[in-house]
């Protein structure tokens, strides 16, 4: 399958190598020698933005290059990216990107990063088609460079070697990343769980990472998302099992099932279950119309002939007769389920007989909006089922056990997680051995430097997040967020007036105009008052002869603003503008 | 204990009776007639402002009077109020507020309701005493009538008697109400549990609900927040034996115990174990300083002597000597735990040994800011403790079987929750042999008509959410909310100009100035094209001699918002102002 799907060409340096011999036994037997650095630009202490630097001298390659959804207090931003200053200043160096798999959290950014940084980027065949769709969506497919490479494969990057290697995730084609360095090897395990009984492909290659931690690897960075849970967590296949019971519970009803877009083995799961109950399958919302295509065209996901319908001829079937997957099972206001359960989906009304499962835990802090749905959902009659529904795609602490078992490294750099389960995967790091001065918590921007003598924080580059708003990305900072804080707390009011140039001679206003501060009819008397405020503090500054005009705009802001606040006990933003005459 | 710590009299025409004798009897036994109606005001369909009106012929009584707090897009409110129109416009029917317990839910709409329906209230012991804390920061206690009752006695208010019955629940001197009509006996459960080991005072009295349930209830309102959880939730007690673990495992750590201040059990616990291990206790944070001295004045907590010290003087022992139990448990960012935790509280710095208990579950839509200072402590070196470490207060499904068992009653109307939940128990009353045409679920402003021979929704009256922002009640409305929404999201673009009266010639602007939109310096182009924008969008209209400044203004409007959608996706707020000389 060799540059199947590639219409460019990158072989000059890197070369793929279809068998995992020769080299990387060259490379780990050989003594280790020098340092080689770790510098993390995402990922720490947060949700998503994963992006990792590795270096050695001048050969740099990055792990993962993805977005982070907004917290609350972003207001109005759409998603974030990484600072990647770092890179822009060191883009000789800069080989490529090396990606673990395709979820947002990953591979989101690339669009926005590749266009100031043309690197090749590598990835397992899923992954890279998922690369494509987001390429072609912004138009930079033709100059992005891109290879398809399979598990078990190496390619070389400057004077490291690459191993992509077989783990299980909620996402197929998932990979952990070793690189072979000359101060030694480095295991990034990727979000990874281990599932013996895979919906799709294999299990986890744990051969490969027993004879990885045989031969001494140098440090893990192990991810820590469920680092706080203890146990395993179970097979995707539970959930097609929970599935048919359902199926078989409720013949006399339609089913939606709503779940990630990304997750094609869940999706399989309930083609199977509807396969086997003779239901049809209609396929619902943007993004799970777009990933199922690649992967049906792919071959990840085996749908029977004859079972996949349009939504439009779903009124040629008898509900019971059919079953709907669908995106929003997150509580997203605009995906398909949502809009089903608020009456606003053009195509699919909820009926009182309905059976919603919603194959998904919530993602922390969408908790209210997925109640929301189920209570609405619960409004029009809808059984909603969520019990066993899901599995996650994360390992649990039992996992990463098995993992520092299987790897032993030297060092432990946990990372993917908020604090709290980096410090969890520390504990997990302590009691399998790892001495603790050998465990490094890393904050974005950090350089580590490991080798075999030591593992030591030396310095720091510039890092954090870029806030992409519509097409701006990075025009909008702390001031700007800073202000739509305090205009969504309290409004504006804007007080006007036109002085006469020299004389400063009132010619108009001043007049008051407000907006999300107080419905105005309400409050007519309250803001003839402000006005009198106003009139009082302006007038007062024109006795006086004040002629500097930011002067005379404090004392209008600072007298209205203790007016209301005396008044109201609310703070409004107050804009004074002076016209000129 | 008649009318201790009761400044007032009110005993006209109610009575207290201190046994559970004659005159239920009478009622009960004589035959029912006439229509009783039911009128929730709140509490269905969202958490919070549980407000319940019951109503025969010129006899109306409110059951709580609860506060919501802002759902996420109520931008800048503080909390939210039922909507008391109904009661106003039936004043003088209106017997008194008759409350089941003290938490804000409940009791929190009192101080701004009151103020403008003057009735007497009535209350257990703990109930009206945190009523009275909140009366007094308004300055209305003179002005309240209030009363305190005992679990077990009834009070009698225009053709009513109404009976407090014991329940559990987290906090102490919880209560169900059985209200005794002519048409027949509706029994409100209030927030309860069933525990049979409390840590204050007695279990739930379920022998009274049997001897009712024997005799005959017409309507059951049962609380629904844990219908959809399976089991029954544990004793209070439990937590105990958590704490003394936790304590004896921790015997060179300081301890930090965050909870619900209302929960004067928790407190309770806490305070056993710290004195089972000779440790010192300090209360921190306004609230919790405050429910536990009221707490403790009426008896409902038990400090040992010397246990309790002040925050002061902390410094003067051992950490591992000493417990600090504070608010907080929600993330609450202003609450004493998160301060600690953000290293802004003033007398209290985590350290690495430090043991931090969270009892309690985040509350939903508070999960992402407790998980923030859970991540902070983490990275503070602090252990972080929250498993098993809290029960619920709340009924789960077989202590609402049990319930029902109990009361058996004919019609069932589920109150105290989501739609989710409320639909979720109306699946428990129709297993638990209550037909499904006796099951009522309800909305805000429902009138419901309850008989022998029918149950019925046969009207609607106004009801619905005051906001309160500041000191303003009611004068921030959907308009408003919409506003800030709209800055928040987007900013504002302030367009100002001056025109000459009659000539409309322009003398000065088109000014731009913006706020929360774009960070000026870094987009200077984008707004020189603005100005521009607008430049030509106003001599056109002047050119063309447009006269009617609203139109000139849609103008500006429009053109501006076209060229910043097409430029950036961006929909900030524009709001063009002419003023005339």
């Amino acid at each position: 399958m060799r540059q199947e799907k590639n219409e460019t060409k990158n072989e000059s340096k890197q070369e793929l190598q279809t068998t995992r011999a020769a080299k990387s036994e060259r490379v780990a037997k050989s003594k280790n020698s020098g340092s080689v650095k770790v510098i993390p630009l995402g990922g720490l202490g947060q949700i998503g933005m994963n992006m990792t630097v590795i270096e050695y001298e001048d050969t740099m390659i990055v792990i993962d290059c993805g977005l982070a959804f907004p917290s609350e207090d972003m207001l109005g931003i759409d998603l974030v990216i990484p600072d990647i200053t770092y890179l822009k200043n060191n883009i000789d160096k800069l080989k490529g990107f090396v990606i673990t798999h395709g979820h947002e959290d990953h591979i989101g950014a690339l669009p926005y990063v590749l266009r100031e940084i043309n690197a090749p980027v590598y990835g397992t065949k899923l992954t890279i088609a998922l690369i494509e769709n987001k390429l072609k969506e912004h138009n930079m497919l033709k100059t992005t460079k891109r290879k398809v490479v399979k598990h078990g494969q190496s390619i070389n990057l400057g004077c490291f070697r690459i191993e992509f290697i077989k783990t299980n995730h909620s996402i197929a084609d998932a990979c952990a990343i070793a690189v072979f360095t000359p101060a030694g090897t480095i295991l990034h395990t990727g979000d990874f769980k281990i599932d013996y009984t895979p919906v799709f492909g294999e299990p986890a290659d744990l051969q490969r990472f027993a004879e990885l931690g045989k031969k001494g690897v140098l440090a893990m960075m192990c991810e820590s998302t469920n680092a706080m849970r203890p146990g395993f967590t179970m097979s995707e296949r539970t959930v097609g099992k929970t599935f048919d019971a359902i199926f078989a519970e409720h013949k006399n009803n339609r089913i939606i099932v709503a779940t990630f877009a990304s997750n094609v083995d869940r999706v399989q799961q309930v083609i199977n279950s509807a396969y086997k109950y003779g239901r049809k399958v209609v396929i619902e919302g943007r993004s799970m119309v777009n990933v199922i295509g690649t992967a049906s065209e792919l071959g990840y996901i085996d749908i029977p002939e004859g079972t996949l319908i349009d939504i439009e001829h779903l009124r040629n079937y008898a509900p019971e007769q059919t079953v709907l997957i669908t995106t929003g099972s997150q509580g997203e206001s605009l995906a398909a389920l949502s809009r089903m359960a608020s009456s606003l989906h053009k195509k699919v009304t909820i009926m009182p007989n309905d059976v919603v499962i919603l194959s998904s835990t919530p993602i922390p802090g969408n908790e209210k909006a997925v109640a929301r749905v189920v209570n609405e959902l619960s409004m029009k009659g809808a059984e909603v089922i969520s019990q066993d529904t899901h599995v996650s795609g994360h390992a649990c602490q039992e996992e990463i056990k098995l993992m520092y078992s299987l790897i032993h490294p030297k060092y432990a750099l946990p990372v993917h997680g908020e604090y709290r389960h980096l410090m969890a995967q520390k504990g997990i790091a302590e009691s399998m051995g790892i001495p603790k001065e050998n465990i490094l918590i890393m904050a974005a921007g950090d350089v580590v430097e490991l080798s075999e003598e030591s593992i030591r924080q030396t310095g720091r580059v510039q890092a954090g997040s870029v806030l992409v708003d519509g097409l701006g990305v990075g025009d909008v900072g702390n001031i700007v967020l800073r202000d739509r804080q305090n205009l969504a707390q309290n409004g504006i009011i804007v007080v006007v007036l036109t002085l006469e140039r020299y004389t400063n001679q009132l010619l108009a206003g001043p007049d008051i105009v407000s907006r999300g501060f107080v419905y105005v009819r309400e409050a007519e008397s309250l803001m003839d008052e402000a006005k009198a405020v106003v009139d009082n503090a302006l007038y007062d500054c024109l006795d006086r002869h004040v002629s500097d005009w930011s002067k005379i705009k404090n004392v209008i802001r600072d007298s209205l603003s203790e007016f209301l606040w005396k008044k109201m006990k609310r703070n409004p933003m107050i804009l004074p503008i002076i016209m000129e005459v």
